[in-house]
C-alpha cells in the first residue's frame, strides 16, 4: 500500500488533537493505546487496486476509523467492559458522560472527515451499527437465538462497516458499479468472518494478546456463534445445563470450565472454524474479476490474516 | 411557510419506525412528545426567503430536528434528567445502555438524510455540540465561569446548530456566499439569545409549561448567564454566600429560594433579559438585506417569539 499505517495513525492523532482537553484526550484514548486500522487499510487498498489516488481518499478512510471507535467506546459502556487493548476502557477513565461525548465526538468527526460523495455509506453503515448493537443486547437477555438471527445481527454490528470500508475505497476510486458490488461483498464476507473469528478468540486466545479477559462474551451472556450453534445442536440434559450455566449471571470459575466443555463437545467451535473460513473464501472468491494488483494481493492476504490472527 | 409543521413531524415519525423495535421507539420518544420543530422550520423559511424549493430541502431540514434530539437524548443521561416535555426521559424508560443508542441511531439517521451539500454543516455543529457539552459539565465543576467562557459554551452548545439550520437552508436553497454568511448569522444570534432566555426561563417558567422541573440548572450547578453575571457583580459576603450555596449537591427549597433573591438582587435576571434581546437585535439585522418575503417576515417573527416564549 502506497500510504504506511504511521500515515494513518499520525492523521487519526491530528485529528484527535483539540479543546477541551479533557474530551479530546478521552476520545483519542483508544486510538492511541493501537489497533490494527484495518477498515482504513481495506478502504484504501478498494482504492488503490482500482487505480484510485489513495490520497484522495485518506480523509474518508481515516473517518472509518473513527466511527469504529466511536463504536468501542460506546459499546464497552453499555456492556460495562473495563479492558481494551490493555488499558483501561474510556468511561473507567473519564467518567460515563465524557466517555458517552468522546463517542459522540468521533462521530461527529468522521462525518467532518469523510468525503461528501461516501457519506451515505457511511451514514448507512452507522445505523446498522446501532441496530445490531441492539439486537446485540437484547439477545443477551434470551436464551434461544436462532443462528438466522445471529448472522442478521453480525450482518449489521460488525460486517456492515467493513462493507463500507470497502466499498467507500471503490466508490472514491470511481469504480463501476459492478466493482462496487464486489468489493462491497468482499468487505461484507470479510466482516462476518472477523466477528465469527473474534466469538473463537473470546474462547481461545491469549488474554494478553487480545488486550481483554478472555471467556467475557460468556460473562457477559452474548450470544455468540458458538453459543449459538451448541445450543442447537445438544440435546436433552446437556442442552439445559448450558442454557441454565450461561444463564447464570456471576459465573464461577469452575462453571466457566464447564461451559467450556460443553461448548466444544457440541461441535460448536469447530463448526465456528469452518463458518469463518467458509466466509473468506467467498470473500476472495467476490475479488476475482477486479484485476490483478499488488494491492488486490494485500487485500487476499488480508483476508487469511483474519480467521488466523490472535488478536 | 409552504411546509407545515404536521408534514415536519410525520416525516420524523416516517424516518423514526423500524426495527429493533425498542430502539426505534426510544428514538421517537422525545420527538413524539411535542416539540417546536425551530430547526427545521428555521432551515425551510431560510431556503424559501432565498426562492429556494423547499421540498429539496426537507429532508435535510428533517436532519436537524433528529440531530437536536440526539443531543436531548445524551444530555439528559449525563445530567441525570428525569423529565422533558412533561414525559419521562429516554433513559428512565428503556434504560442507560438504549438510550445512548438511540442517540447514536438519531444522529446516523441525521446524516443519512442529509444532503450531501450540507453534510458538512451538520457535521460541523456536531463536533461544536459535543464541545460546549464538555465544557457545560467542566464549568459545573467550577465555582466562577467567566461571561466570555460562558458565550464560548452557548456558541458551541446551542447557538451552532441554530446557525446550521439557517445557513443549511442558504446553501440549499443556492444562495451566494454573502447570502449564506447573512443567515448564519441570524441563526448564531437567535441560538445565542434562545439560550440566555432558556436560562432564563429555568428560573421564571411555569413548570406544566417548560415540562420539565424549574431551577434545574441551579440544581445541578449549571452555570447560566444568570449565575455567571451574579457572581461577577456581587461583591463581599453576598457573593460568598451565593457561592457556598450554589456549591451545595443537595438545596433545600429555603435555599433555593435565597439563591432566586440573591441572583434577582444582583440585577442578573434584568442583564440577561437585555442580552437575549441585544442578541434578537442582532439576529434581525443580519437579515436586512436580504429582499423582504412573506419567508423574511416569519423569521423575523420567530426571533421575537424566542424571547417571548414560555417553554
Amino acid at each position: 500500500m502506497d500510504i504506511s499505517k504511521k500515515t494513518i495513525d499520525w492523521e487519526i492523532e491530528k485529528v484527535l488533537t483539540g479543546k477541551p482537553k479533557k474530551l479530546y484526550d478521552a476520545a483519542n484514548h483508544i486510538s492511541s493505546a493501537g489497533g490494527k486500522r484495518l477498515r482504513p487499510i481495506l478502504c484504501l487498498l478498494a482504492c488503490e487496486s482500482l487505480n484510485g489516488k489513495t490520497n484522495n481518499a485518506l480523509k474518508s478512510a481515516i473517518s472509518l476509523e473513527l466511527m469504529h471507535t466511536f463504536s468501542l467506546i460506546h459499546d464497552d459502556i453499555m456492556d460495562h467492559d473495563e479492558l481494551r487493548r490493555n488499558v483501561k476502557t474510556v468511561h473507567v477513565l473519564y467518567g460515563e458522560p465524557t466517555a458517552i461525548l468522546a463517542g459522540d465526538l468521533l462521530f461527529s468527526k468522521a462525518f467532518e472527515l469523510c468525503d461528501p460523495k461516501a457519506t451515505k455509506i457511511l451514514a448507512h453503515a452507522s445505523v446498522d451499527l446501532c441496530e445490531g448493537q441492539e439486537l446485540d443486547m437484547e439477545f443477551e437477555e434470551r436464551t434461544f437465538v436462532s443462528e438466522r438471527e445471529y448472522v442478521e445481527m453480525i450482518k449489521k454490528k460488525t460486517a456492515s462497516l467493513f462493507e463500507a470500508s470497502t466499498a467507500m475505497g471503490a466508490v472514491l476510486a470511481g469504480g463501476s458499479e459492478k466493482q462496487v458490488r464486489a468489493f462491497s461483498e468482499y468487505g461484507q464476507n470479510l466482516g462476518m468472518a472477523f466477528q465469527i473469528y473474534d466469538d473463537l478468540l473470546d474462547l481461545l486466545a491469549d488474554e494478553k494478546k487480545l488486550g481483554k479477559p478472555v471467556f467475557s462474551d460468556i460473562a457477559e451472556g452474548k450470544k455468540t456463534l458458538i453459543v449459538v450453534r451448541a445450543m442447537e445442536s445438544l440435546r436433552g440434559m446437556e442442552r439445559d445445563r448450558l442454557a441454565k450455566l450461561l444463564h447464570k449471571t456471576k459465573k464461577s470459575k469452575k462453571e466457566t470450565d464447564e461451559i467450556f466443555k460443553l461448548l466444544k463437545e457440541s461441535g460448536a467451535i469447530e463448526y465456528a472454524k469452518q463458518k469463518s473460513r467458509g466466509y473468506i473464501n467467498n470473500a476472495k472468491k467476490s475479488l476475482e474479476k477486479i484485476p490483478d494488483s499488488k494491492a488486490k494481493d494485500e487485500l487476499l492476504r488480508i483476508a487469511d490474516f483474519v480467521v488466523e490472527r490472535e488478536f
